[in-house]
């Protein structure tokens, strides 16, 4: 028998071995090891040989601990909705699907933190909130995991005032690669007792450990609330309006560009009938005097740069769909083309670059002829071009390489990162050594090899370069 | 020759080498030795067998590369003021005096961060940044440097509204256990690129490496700054005054306990003659409108909680001196009884536990007879009692270790932390596994192997128990 047909064996072996632990919650069925082969990204499906669907910490363990026996690979999964191929089974393996330990352990109201099982997603969580004052403020555009959303450090609209799960998560409940359950943090609001494994965990993708729980920070509604949208003549007005709010030090808690081309895709899409410019979508939270002086200040930046037709949104129905909108942006992307798939860019920047980075990215698409409408999250320096390709299509996903690549690179020297949210996977591996250079790449390497000495934890994925 | 004789003359010829290299700042003298091998806690001096004093990056390196070479410990030391024994020598070795590494590289106003060398402090840098309306936010009690900060993942009195250092360090350069200078972090505001290098140095205590620079965040000034101090009935009236203001959502910028004990102690160290009442010292941050309102609020809560005597200080002057009140009350607790020393404590615990915390430790410091007065960052949940004890007395010093076991107990019982912002060190040690199990504690011993596999970065300290 040769090495191959051994570990064939030996895999066979271990999802029978799983399949009299867990019954109906292992399956091996051709459409469900496909759906949890890829997110939605372009990247090509790659199927694991087993999905699982544990209940508890010590379920995961299990299967984490054969797995480590037979050395294969451990793939955790939550909704599915990664950009960069983060749960691609590229060398096949174990897929653990965490949507069943879903549920919220505790809520403590007084401390503002509350702690879940990785499955529960950010809308479940907030629809428990409801009337208690409280909120988690961490929105993506997709409804995910906890889980997911630590793995991947994801932030979302509302980072520029509430920061993204590296200020978010306070601590964690993780599986090792050798199926031990750890705890990783307290719930102090800060510590100085070594070395910090929380924020080792957020954003490693489950190249790591797999978590299972998170502690994460809540925040209070405030007394006011305000929403808008705003035109303006061009994407760099729009931009240089949003550095400056930020340069002032206004508390503005979402501010977020949308050219015009996604404007004119979300109103096919969503119905609505907003201006077709460059736009700014905005929140302002605080006290009601609070809210009312940072809009007057808002305005009065926004004038210098040529904002018309404002238009508010108070009410919480009114503010939720134009929200919606915005979050359903990359969808309305994909209906403009039909059939077409989404290759997704995540640049962030220091912000006093975001203009310039901004408008040359888009010369640059012009240049291409690609549909690439940008959107981003302006107040942290960070935007996403989404170019919009036709699957099989060679010479346009060669010109959408290249593309990104040059933004990429663009953004990097001017001292920023490949990635603002979206996390590294299989997509962006190619980006990490330019990004740290060969010393941190070792650094990282040697802590993948620590705590994961036989490759087992998602391999393949972001220090695999 | 025996291998300790080996290891010694392999020592004596390394510092032959440094000597030569470095001249005049490799330094064997006895006083500067004794002067290295401590910092300002009652932990005994224990020296390293050389001092050397480096201008550059490569120059650390050099000094790394070499100690690595005979496997002899490297200890990086800033202002000396860690309060954990984190500078002690205890196998020997090369202290790396970083203070000569001062120079401020960078100010970005634009980006509102800035780089500077590790050795660069607190004050400087903010009397650099004087009137460009920026500021860095960190302010433990010393005038401590940048890269011991960042080691120790310190924060201080404006943590509450600003972060510590975990959320206020944006990269580092590092030279690592083999003398390569990597560099960790972008100058975007976020990433998830990786594993994040940043966060796993801040607060490792040169033990995974010698930080050399600091990229910073830096804060706006804001338009109006009101500081005062109230008193309160009690302690646990003040500090539920400070839970409420948090829940409320004030963005209070320090909100400080200091127990009457302490308040007596520092009228007769500073010559001031605030009220000898159980008291918290505040300060506002924002616009004018934002201050007043903020202040309004606090005002309404401090009443319920029995408040009164309210001292305002508005002029930067009056603030001053304020603060500096505050912030020499470790000092002014030394002068109580003059040739005493300090033990600080500094449990930090979820915001709603804190009255019960700080009333049980009071009743229990009086139980124990010393005279352990308390203050604290309150609105982190982060306090100090600090008990100050006769130099030899060891009955009084088996006391102390009992009362602190105590206190940490009880903090970590309540969901909290040994240690808010001084770290480990060697004082700790023994509270790790306690407050991160077994199996969190492999996982930091094996990174610990991992980037430093011969254990010459200051051995013994954080993850050795």
């Amino acid at each position: 028998m040769n090495q191959a047909a051994a570990n064939l064996s030996d895999r066979e072996a271990l999802i029978d071995q799983l399949r009299s632990l867990f019954g109906e919650r292992l399956t091996t069925s051709k459409s469900v090891l496909e759906q949890h082969g890829h997110g939605e990204s372009w990247h090509p499906v790659q199927a694991p040989d087993a999905v699982c669907f544990p209940h508890s910490n010590e379920e995961v363990a299990t299967i984490v601990k054969l797995c480590a026996e037979s050395t294969t690979p451990v793939i955790a999964f939550g909704t599915g909705t990664s950009l960069e191929g983060q749960v691609q089974a590229v060398n096949g393996g174990i897929s653990i699907d965490l949507t069943q330990m879903n549920q919220i352990l505790e809520v403590n109201n007084e401390d503002m933190d509350c702690r879940v099982q990785a499955g529960v997603t950010r809308r479940q969580l907030n629809q428990y909130l409801h009337d208690s004052g409280l909120f988690f403020s961490i929105d993506p555009g997709a409804n995910t995991s906890i889980g997911g959303m630590a793995a991947t450090r994801a932030s979302g609209t509302n980072a520029v005032r509430y920061g993204t799960m590296r200020e978010n998560v306070l601590g964690l409940t993780v599986v090792t690669a050798n199926g031990e359950i750890i705890k990783t943090g307290t719930r102090a609001r800060k510590s100085a007792a070594g070395y910090d494994l929380t924020r080792l965990f957020v954003g490693s993708e489950g190249t790591l450990g797999v978590i299972t729980e998170v502690c994460l920070r809540l925040h209070g509604l405030t007394e006011a609330i305000s929403a808008a949208i705003v035109n303006f003549p061009d994407v760099r007005s729009a931009a240089e309006a949003s550095i400056q709010t930020i340069q002032m030090g206004i508390p503005i808690a979402r501010i977020e560009i949308v050219d015009r081309a996604y404007m004119k895709a979300i109103n096919a899409y969503s119905k609505t009938d907003y201006p077709e410019l460059d736009t700014l979508f905005l929140e302002f939270h605080g006290t009601c005097a609070g809210v009312a002086e940072q809009v007057q200040m808002f305005d009065e930046i926004s004038q210098e740069f040529g904002a018309s037709g404002f238009q508010w949104a108070d009410k919480e129905e009114d503010r939720r769909q134009l929200w919606r909108a915005r979050h359903d942006a990359y969808y309305a992307g994909l209906a403009v083309y039909p059939g077409y798939q989404g290759y997704v860019t995540d640049v962030c920047v220091p912000i006093s670059r975001l203009a310039d980075c901004i408008t040359e990215t888009q010369a640059d698409i012009a240049t291409s002829g690609l549909f690439a409408p940008v959107i981003g999250h302006v107040g942290d320096g960070n935007f996403h071009s989404t170019m919009f390709l036709e699957p099989g299509n060679e010479a346009m996903f060669a010109k959408a390489l290249e593309l990104d690549k040059r933004m990429v690179r663009r953004a990097q020297q001017m001292g920023g990162t490949c990635t603002g949210e979206h996390g590294i996977g299989i997509g962006k591996l190619k980006h990490m050594r330019n990004e740290h250079g060969d010393g941190a790449m070792v650094a990282m390497q040697a802590i993948k090899v620590a705590l994961d000495p036989q490759n087992i934890m998602n391999p393949g994925k972001v220090v695999d370069c």
